[in-house]
């Protein structure tokens, strides 16, 4: 990494601006956003606390409750009286070491309502809420205390009453691939449980509910409370016994957070889970620095996915040394720093996926010599990247996790990508529940100590830690590129990559693997095809943000491929990035600017539905010619019938320009401004 | 019922056109529909009985599997071969007593496959399948044998293996409110498990899939096999024990269908439902001519919904001698036939809801005197409809069931609402369960024996049944406008009507309960709307087929109102129906014309989106002048802002006119053709 920004501007504790909201209630609070648009009540009445909140004068979450129940215990939710408060205000800006923006504002107001209780052997909880003007975060604390020490949380009586019925895009919770199916859209008052976050419109508003900064905690999942209503209560994901949190005093939850937004687009604009997180320490940052290094990286993956080589060892494996100095050399004459080698060690004989794990982790597979694949990669500037499948064995993982990342450490290797693929963890765990939470907070510590980069797949749905812990890169959470290739034969439908920026993506990065250039394996996978045109996948680069971007297809497929260039272009870091304008499902435009030059880059993308957009270019700087170079879908594009049917012009223009952008169905355009 | 048209027109066994499909494989059979479009494969193989079906030569279903697992034996899906095979074809014409179309063609060609097991004490299973040009039919038939009397069901095998990943609108069966949900929208391979009719949105096709004369046994459901699959499973609603169909020999399964179309707006126009239902006896349909009228009715209830009154005895009583006769009154005014009274009998008291069932179903409540209603009414030409609210209890109802149509009878009321409010059947069994199918045909027998018509509510979904036994008229099976009042506080989005015909609508009439005209309501119920414009629930009594359409306001709401005059106008009876375009979740317009005029009647809806659509008026009789009297939105009406606000326009128009409507949010409009 070229640039790091590690200073962070402290903010000040500003003049105190709540106040208990009634004379004659002192037990009930108000708390505004800096910009007041955003207000939160709490109350604390005998028999519960419930916090409010408002948008614009407008009621968004009607008094909802808050509180824990502990097993064993009456439910630390009532009967609590207000100790003491405390109130403050920072604003401050804050650099990101690498990311989809690089200076952040966090401006918030906070208040700490600490709590104890009104019985004998009273037990104390702190809530904490945070206003800022994106949304707002709300936390329990329980403090260091006499009357409660090591406990389980049982129940997490959190609730979100919402005010209004609305369209709600979600992913149903404890099916078996986590977060790995597409979108359903429906009235608030049809969800079952859902994965956060999700994603309301309002007729006013658009909202999204979601957490930050889990550690040591379970994730949070969200159940309608009875039938066709507006309520969602925290459901959190059990350990197999049913206990939800095993914990002791002192400890933080998770904050839950609202994001708030006037529309749907508007909500991609957003920092509040960054901001919800804790700034890194400084040794981390400065440690960090030294490895972390966003880029292109390329994979002997998807000729696995379409069923052109094996995982496992044998005539079709992929993961051969003459197969990965192929990629090399590709990537060494483009602008792709890295190369992932799936099936690289021993263990991935046949159905690796439907057993207990056999990997491991130090020992590459025969056919593979690593040592000579890094060597060559190091000589001609691609990086290995390593590789660590567990099969969703995690236990059997951690045996070996310390001496796997040592060889790689060994081996100069800065960049893993995780892989859980399974049912359950250990075969009796959630994929998201505070066991799996607890081990990927190890293995990103155990990272971080081999200076290793970290792209999690199939691991808990991202809550922010990117800000505190440097080299968590980047995760999937999501159903990604690969189910166009051919597991298990049903491919994404076109509307997918323009749901999961709105929902999934509200909660960082995601790696989903563009840049599929040949819409012909249709050897193999008869039944599946990437749903987008050559169009759509270059927009993609700048659509889904990912610090570790992939380019997903065959070297051979982008061989002398005038359109790659794009790729090549597009960088994965960037100075400044804006949602321009979207519908959840229908189409969407970004625009991000390049953290290391003057250049943006524009990505637009429509579901199966054709449309022309038309985009002001009024982000790039006043006063500036650029050049736009323009990869566009052809005029008889259609991601079905021709999904290879693209142009390519030049035009000069300025912040005054208004560009036409004609989609085809499943199509897109990607554009790079280069400042002439 | 004025005019009846009981004379079927029977069709002739044309020429048989079906082969079997290879000369080497004796065991493969095709049909195709008289169009041709479509075309089923059967394939009897040792390892069991597949069908496909192709569409304009595209793979619609792959290769599924059919077959029936019977409890305690082999199932019966395996080792099989053709013992007989007979081909035939029907086309005939066929005349509805009444309906959404007077007269419908039903041409199909048939394949009855009579199958033997090739094992000792082989069992018999004969499949039938019908392909009509509009979808297809396919059956189970096991003849009276004997090794196969008395038996259990345990699963039916029958799958759907769709060749396409599609946009599917669902709903998730299971729940504890049957089918009162609004619709999941996800991709296919989202889905869980669901009720039918389930709708697909296939790139070159629109589908649904859903059964027909569902008789003596369980209603499907539809479970996606796996994970990520396109496989839907029938999966029957079980009784309590796990078993789901308790039959014998000689015994038939309702019909599986799949219509299918070019677009989706197509599926409305399809009558394959009703046509794989039996012709009703003649002796039923001249029975049934004596007493059958469809028509508009009234009903005391809308106010027990926005909590103006009550069900139970009490201050707040809704059905009380004085308010049924301002009903009365108000109705003998206008073209309504009709007054439901909820409430009318004793056992409302308190939550009749969650308790079991204190209902007397021949003792009116205290303060209403049902003999003098009825009295008044008939006097002034207005029929009282009788109620039979169940509670869910059915067992306790069918004890007083032939005591309570006896007393109707003899009061001379001839209609019936049922009602089935409730978690579960008698605490224990499913909605949809071959319990409650069964308990719902006694029901319309005997309610046919005392010459009344059926509105069921909390029932089954319809199947057609409608042509077999003319007395079943409708049924509510939806989320209707009843969760716009109060209960329980979760209204309704404005897209929901435009998304259930192209659903729920498909598999019979549907009593939403439209024409409410005071918006404002919210002193009982301050976070409830009814999401629509006026223009918009006047465009309902055209977009939503029933033959009893409820005029759902409160009269004093309706008098002196200009836009009351298009409800006095509007038929519930059609000689003509046509879905002229539309799309699911978006917007439909239909045209209807009058069975017993020459005018024809046009509804619009829009969901929460404004739009213009225009419309050619094709559909009227060439060369000949009508008056289109026109109830549109106003300029600034706005569901949520100004749902009042309309015009009524008048003009000369014929069938080369084109119109344009402009909706507005949640809006809509409703023309009448006048004749000139």
């Amino acid at each position: 990494m070229k640039h790091l920004y590690p200073t962070l501007v402290l903010g000040l504790a500003l003049a105190l601006l709540m106040t208990p909201s009634k004379a004659d209630s002192p037990q009930g609070y108000q708390l505004r956003s800096p910009d007041s648009a955003l207000e939160v009540e709490l109350e604390v009445r005998p028999e519960g606390v419930f916090y409010s909140l408002s948008y614009l004068h407008r009621s968004v979450v009607k008094p909802s409750r808050l509180g824990l129940k502990i097993k064993g215990q009456a439910p630390l939710a009532s009967a609590l009286k207000v100790d003491k408060h405390r109130e403050r205000e920072v604003d401050q800006q804050w650099q990101q070491p690498w990311g989809e923006q690089q200076s952040i504002k966090e401006h918030y107001r906070e208040l700490r309502l600490e709590l104890i209780e009104t019985t004998a052997n009273p037990r104390r909880l702190t809530l904490v809420i945070r206003a800022f003007n994106d949304g707002i975060g709300l936390r329990y604390e329980l403090p260091d205390q006499p009357h409660l020490k090591k406990f389980v949380i049982e129940d997490e009586l959190t609730e979100f009453v919402l005010a209004e019925n609305s369209h709600t895009w979600w992913l149903p919770a404890y099916r078996n691939w986590g977060p790995e199916y597409q979108y359903l859209k429906s009235a608030l008052s049809s969800v079952d449980v859902a994965f956060t976050p999700i994603t309301l419109e309002a007729r006013h508003y658009a909202l999204a509910i979601h957490e930050a900064a889990l550690i040591d905690y379970a994730s949070m999942t969200l159940r309608l409370q009875g039938d066709n209503t507006k309520t969602l209560k925290v459901d959190l994901v059990p350990w197999p016994n049913g206990d939800k949190v095993r914990t002791s005093t002192p400890m933080k939850s998770p904050w839950r957070s609202i994001q708030i937004a006037p529309k749907a687009i508007d909500l991609l604009n957003s920092h509040l889970t960054l901001n919800l997180n804790e700034a890194p320490t400084p040794e981390a940052l400065a440690s960090a620095e030294r490895y972390l290094k966003p880029g292109k990286y390329m994979g002997i993956w998807w000729e696995m996915h379409i069923g052109e080589k094996d995982w496992s060892p044998g005539p079709k494996q992929g993961a051969t040394t003459a197969r990965a100095k192929q990629y090399i050399d590709f990537a060494a004459q483009h602008d792709i720093s890295g190369l992932l080698i799936e099936g690289w060690n021993k263990g991935w004989e046949g159905e690796w996926w439907q057993r207990p794990p056999t990997f491991i982790f130090n020992q590459p597979v025969a056919g593979l010599d690593l040592d000579e694949v890094v060597g060559y990669g190091r000589e001609k500037g691609v990086a290995v990247i390593g590789h660590h499948e567990t099969a969703a064995g995690v236990t059997y993982y951690e045996q070996q996790m310390e001496s796997a990342f040592g060889y790689y450490q060994k081996l100069g290797i800065h960049s893993v990508k995780m892989g859980y693929v399974g049912k359950r963890i250990d075969g009796e765990q959630w994929h998201h529940g505070q066991f799996m939470v607890n081990h990927f907070q190890r293995l990103v510590d155990t990272a971080a100590r081999h200076q290793v980069m970290v792209n999690a797949h199939e691991t808990v749905t991202d809550t922010g830690l990117r800000r505190t812990y440097p080299n968590l890169m980047t995760r999937e959470c999501v159903r990604g590129m690969e189910y166009n290739g051919g597991s298990p034969d049903s491919g994404n439908l076109p509307d997918h990559t323009t749901i999961i920026p709105f929902t999934r993506g509200l909660s960082g990065p995601t790696d989903f693997t563009p840049g599929i250039f040949n819409f012909d394996y249709q050897k193999h996978r008869p039944n599946n095809r990437v749903p987008s045109t050559l169009a759509n996948q270059l927009a993609l680069y700048v659509v889904i943000y990912s610090p570790l971007q992939m380019v997903a297809d065959l070297p051979e497929n982008y061989a002398g491929h005038p359109a790659f260039q794009f790729i090549d272009d597009v960088p994965t870091d960037w100075r400044e990035s804006r949602a321009l304008e979207g519908e959840i499902g229908e189409y969407l435009m970004v625009a991000r600017q390049d953290k290391h030059s003057p250049d943006w880059y524009l990505g637009a993308i429509t579901n199966q539905k054709a449309r022309s957009i038309r985009v002001k270019l009024d982000f790039l700087a006043p006063n500036t010619e650029y050049e736009a170079q323009i990869y566009r879908d052809g005029k008889d594009a259609d991601w079905e019938t021709n999904p290879e049917s693209y142009d390519i012009t030049r035009q000069r223009v300025n912040a005054d320009t208004e560009l036409r952008l004609d989609l085809k169905p499943g199509g897109g355009a990607a554009i790079r401004f280069k400042k002439r």
